[in-house]
């Protein structure tokens, strides 16, 4: 049970969080990348001995849409039909995410379908898939080089596995992918040091609506979850919560627009309260 | 001059706001919606007697588009070319950033164009207008109550104030538009408590994306920054900074493709330094 002056620290601490004022005092800091000092991999390297490629070629998506009625159309979706997303949708939702259009340098940095504060893209992707076309149910990871996921193993109970992961949410067990994402602390580290912390978490948000516009394009259920079981999600994926840690969660699944009544029972509170 | 443990400690800090492992000791914790307190309202009041509407008739926009294309030309622009952009071209964005799309309950919740836990929608948009059409120069608040927006005065140097409140990233200074995103805390707080403040971060980066596709659409230039002089800036707003502070800047403006050399300018360091 917490005091009241818990909760008051808590919110205070909160609320530093958001604020920023710039502080020429760190002016003189120098970062691992002002010292020289090497810069580590702009990917995580693979897993596994074996991966599976993406396809590449969209054209059979329809991909062309009027932005204002994505924009219309994009919203949270939490009752999924349980059915089989395409290898090839599943391909085009992480280019979206995650994928790499080019290199800047020899090997600096990689620029993607996203904005990341120096181009650090600190970011590691995993799922639970259930419901991908050729793909057996298990835990995943996506390989941005090359554009390649590798399979990291079953899991036992993965209805059981998706539900304690994403905090007891007990509709994010009927999506098709869970997509957990992680940080990549130094990553973003060696290039800005203490002030890189912040800057990732606009980043991720970047990566979330990306998720959100281009699985509504497809047609496709989503929600963002900054609920989940960190330590869980770490074990589940072999992140040792340190250098890397879990970081947020977004789901997806297949919906029906015959499925609207149930999605509004999330709100009947809304109309119970009188709100 | 930081010390390695000052260092050590900001590091920590910064690592530590990125964590999360949901506390199931939170669960018997009440957020003021919980106790049923009365709701805080859903946008800030007009801050002056007058507004402006904003065109709401995109048609005239070429807003169909291929999302790949979308994406692949989607990236940071520094350098601008000081036009002015249509008043059109300002509504839509800002429409597509924090448009109201509708109403939960009675006045429940804002449903927008972007994403936000809770529907919470916590934050107010500002701006420094430069250069659209129709509007004098100065600084101006968003009203998405109407989609309107409202002149809060002029800036004695407005240069200077690009300059300073973008921490000196002189660059800005040519922006047509410069978004000011301020965070209202209890507008998530009400709903949250304790857990409103991390999902506020990702959620702003939800706005910032679609900052970034809706000027790509529009074949402007646009930049986040994370660096900025948030008391200057709460200053210049009249925000009090500890129920409303700034939290995140964009800017935009107009771009020529004759100016990617220029833009390459700012990344020399990479072959310089052969990275």
């Amino acid at each position: 049970m917490l005091t009241k002056s818990d909760i008051e620290t808590k919110i205070k601490k909160g609320r530093d969080m958001i604020r920023f004022d710039y502080d020429d005092a760190n002016d003189d800091y120098k970062s691992d990348q002002d010292l020289k000092l090497p810069q580590p991999p702009l990917v995580k390297a693979d897993m596994c001995d074996e991966s599976i490629p993406l396809p590449t070629d969209f054209s059979s998506l329809d991909t062309t849409v009027n932005f204002t009625e994505l924009l219309i159309n994009r919203k949270s979706s939490r009752v999924y039909t349980e059915e089989n997303i395409s290898l090839l949708e599943l391909s085009y939702i992480l280019w979206s995410i995650q994928g790499i259009k080019d290199i800047r340098g020899k090997k600096y940095a990689t620029i993607r379908t996203v904005p990341s504060g120096g181009a650090r893209h600190p970011f590691e992707t995993y799922m639970i898939i259930k419901h991908v076309e050729g793909l057996k149910p298990g835990k995943y990871h996506y390989l941005p080089w090359g554009h390649r996921i590798e399979y990291l193993g079953e899991i036992e109970d993965i209805d059981k596995m998706i539900d304690k992961t994403i905090a007891g949410q007990t509709w994010a067990v009927k999506s098709s992918v869970v997509f957990y994402f992680s940080a990549v602390f130094y990553r973003s580290e060696w290039r800005y040091g203490i002030n890189a912390h912040r800057p990732m978490l606009f980043d991720m948000g970047h990566v979330g609506e990306n998720l959100y516009l281009s699985a509504t394009l497809l047609h496709l259920g989503t929600c963002a979850s900054a609920a989940f079981e960190g330590q869980l999600c770490n074990e589940l994926f072999g992140l040792d919560g340190e250098e890397e840690t879990m970081m947020y969660s977004q789901t997806l699944g297949t919906i029906s627009k015959t499925d609207n009544t149930k999605e509004q029972a999330f709100y009947q509170f809304v109309e119970d309260e009188g709100l």
